[in-house]
């Protein structure tokens, strides 16, 4: 079971409410809504986004890595270079 | 017109495959799929989100930002002083 | 002259304060400080770093891009391609 | 200890040559450089200290982190939520 296992539903939520947003941002563009206030919007989407993936992460420490760290320094060592490669991807966008 | 008014048709179809993404996303946590591979397709939504802005960015500079400093100096101070603040927001992001 | 000529001391100064504040880092990391607390160290002179190149921008555009918008479309479109390609860098990082 | 104590002297290096492009920005300024050069060079000592953060990170959670989950549930979870906020931290800036 991933480590969001708990939260399944939370993150469902906020991934839905984010589909709704990209939708608004569509009828924005439909109907020639000034480019600044769109941007705004898509600033929004994005920080909106960037909260799931704080939210994944600290289930995924929480849960894979600490367990992987109680399992032993190799499987631990793995678990934790590989999250740490996913916040550079996160750090980088 | 918005400066994108040229592209409104490029622009709404990125929007579209961004929806599918975030539909994709909420389908990855139904399945139960790996928080890093969520994590992964997460940093690729905001990827294309962030391409979308620079492309309204572009157009908004290239159209309503340099009609409004042929127009003059008070006119595109004005407009200069939004989209760099617009610029902040999505540096912040 | 470079659209910053105007400010050229302010600049200057942000950038020995940073200078500065990086030599704190330094000392951080010889007296063991605790990992979180240089991590906040470093996010901070990011900004400060973020600070500089959005002041930069702001005296790009509105010197050196609207002098070449208003000498025609060919002069303005060069610099402002220019000028977005810099705000991408700034946002990818 | 902090966790980057085996490496003391690989992060103060980074940090002295970070010294040294801040130091390089000084110059650009004083010397006219055009702005865009400059705004790429103040991109390239952003990305530098991000690597530095990065280090700093992984140090962290592969020892200070990962100590406190073995010593139990509640002094793992208190550093690991300190972990995720820095890393919220420096993924806003």
């Amino acid at each position: 079971m991933p480590g969001y296992t708990m939260n399944k539903q939370d993150f469902h939520n906020r991934l839905r409410r984010i589909e709704g947003q990209v939708r608004g941002l569509q009828r924005m563009i439909e109907e020639d809504q000034y480019c600044i206030d769109v941007l705004t919007q898509v600033a929004s989407v994005t920080r909106a986004l960037q909260g799931v993936a704080m939210g994944l992460l600290d289930e995924h420490v929480r849960h894979c890595v600490a367990d992987a760290v109680k399992q032993g320094k190799r499987e631990g060592d793995v678990k934790i270079t590989e999250a740490i490669k996913a916040v550079e991807r996160l750090v980088k966008t």
